[in-house]
């Protein structure tokens, strides 16, 4: 594997109790998988935490060094249970100081509304640098490492795409779907053997069901572009030989 | 606390580069963070982790080690990046083996189409028992604290109600949510003194947009119904002296 086609990994801590009691869907899992693939970080482990200090120091402690990038998401309102800012400086081992830049943009974003309860989302770690909030007013924060984004998905997002040319990603990994109309077991064996001669691509294989009719979406992965076109041809080659079909209403 | 209420925790694990890449939304955590807490257990962590055993023998030997049950939810089908039972296996030190009554379920499901990749699934851990899978066949799995599911969530939630009978949980964490039409920051202040005078709630406040107005869900957690009313009563008196309005429309 050449220098340019190193992997560079990211982890995402969700951090909220409303989340792990089922009271509230993620939607920022899926966005930031898809869209660090673009920037060529591969999303390789994502945490979902309780609002608990004692939980989410040790956390960030470890997944910092061991990732490129670490997101987090949640936790940076105004009220008691936002604990996400005092975590991270725990885990950096700094105060937490109120950022004169983040207090400016807050006072120009609520004017006379800006309460104590609100300028709490003027603190930050000792050091940390602002994420741009383009809809919301109060900014992220980058400490090393780790980016502290809000959890309301639309913030969540604008927050992102304001840091993304920031990343050093790798090469991206390039990805093809072939929809087929044959179980997962019938494709199975053909599937390791094609597995086995193509070393450099991942292949990942996920049943679906569709008008009662069993069929496999078969995943081709690869940051070479030549390697995933010759995978995925074999992969063609076998379902027919199988009387599969390529089921392309399915993407 | 007295020893009832003890906290009896669990982890759950989603095994999949497909949810990592944002290919496929996880619908599994939901529903078993609802599920658990009926059974007086409380879901305390969630990893999504990649198809890939260097990554999944420590994090099945860790979080065995820190959580009461552990559940695992993909990876067990027919194909070749179908790991999860090597992996757990793995991370227990036992050899993986054909299991007896797994094959004579699948022999009796699939007749004359229990193919080699679907013998594939009646490999277990040594020692592990079988978990009911009424909607396909192929059974989930217990090792020691750990609970092997399917991915699919009809099958893992059937899965898991075939075994919630078993689950040794505490008390159940009972929740009340009030949806006020205040911002948070509005409420912050007055919020922060409540959580204090009720150590032994949890409040949780959770920002919602709706018609354009800012609202605040606040939710209220504790194993102590007395102590969740009380708790409840003051948010209620505290809304009402911010001339906030309780919006009841908003569960």
């Amino acid at each position: 594997m050449s220098e340019q086609e190193k992997i560079v990994t990211a982890c995402l801590i969700i951090i909220g109790n409303e989340i792990l009691s089922g009271r509230t869907q993620d939607a920022n899992l899926g966005f930031l998988g898809r869209r660090l693939n673009e920037e060529g970080v591969r999303l390789a482990e994502v945490r979902v935490l309780p609002d608990s200090m004692e939980v989410l120091v040790p956390a960030v402690q470890e997944v910092s060094r061991r990732f490129d990038y670490v997101f987090t998401t949640g936790g940076i309102g105004p009220t008691h249970d936002d604990i996400t800012v005092d975590c991270i400086a725990a885990a950096f081992e700094v105060p937490v100081i109120e950022h004169p830049e983040a207090r400016r943009i807050l006072e120009e974003y609520y004017g006379d509304g800006l309460t104590p309860a609100r300028l709490r989302m003027a603190r930050a770690p000792s050091g940390a640098s602002l994420v741009p909030n383009p809809v919301s007013g109060a900014p992220g924060l980058r400490i090393e490492n780790v980016y502290i984004f809000a959890g309301v998905p639309r913030i969540m997002q604008a927050q992102f795409d304001a840091i993304a040319h920031e990343l050093s990603g790798g090469a991206p990994l390039l990805s093809e779907s072939i929809a087929v109309s044959l179980p997962e077991s019938v494709v199975a064996g053909g599937l390791a053997e094609i597995q086995l001669q193509h070393g450099n691509v991942e292949i990942g294989s996920y049943p679906f069901q569709k008008g009662g009719r069993f069929g496999t979406t078969l995943v081709v992965r690869s940051v070479d572009g030549q390697a995933l076109r010759a995978a995925s041809e074999d992969i063609v080659a076998l379902v027919t030989a199988l009387g599969g079909d390529l089921d392309s209403s399915v993407a």
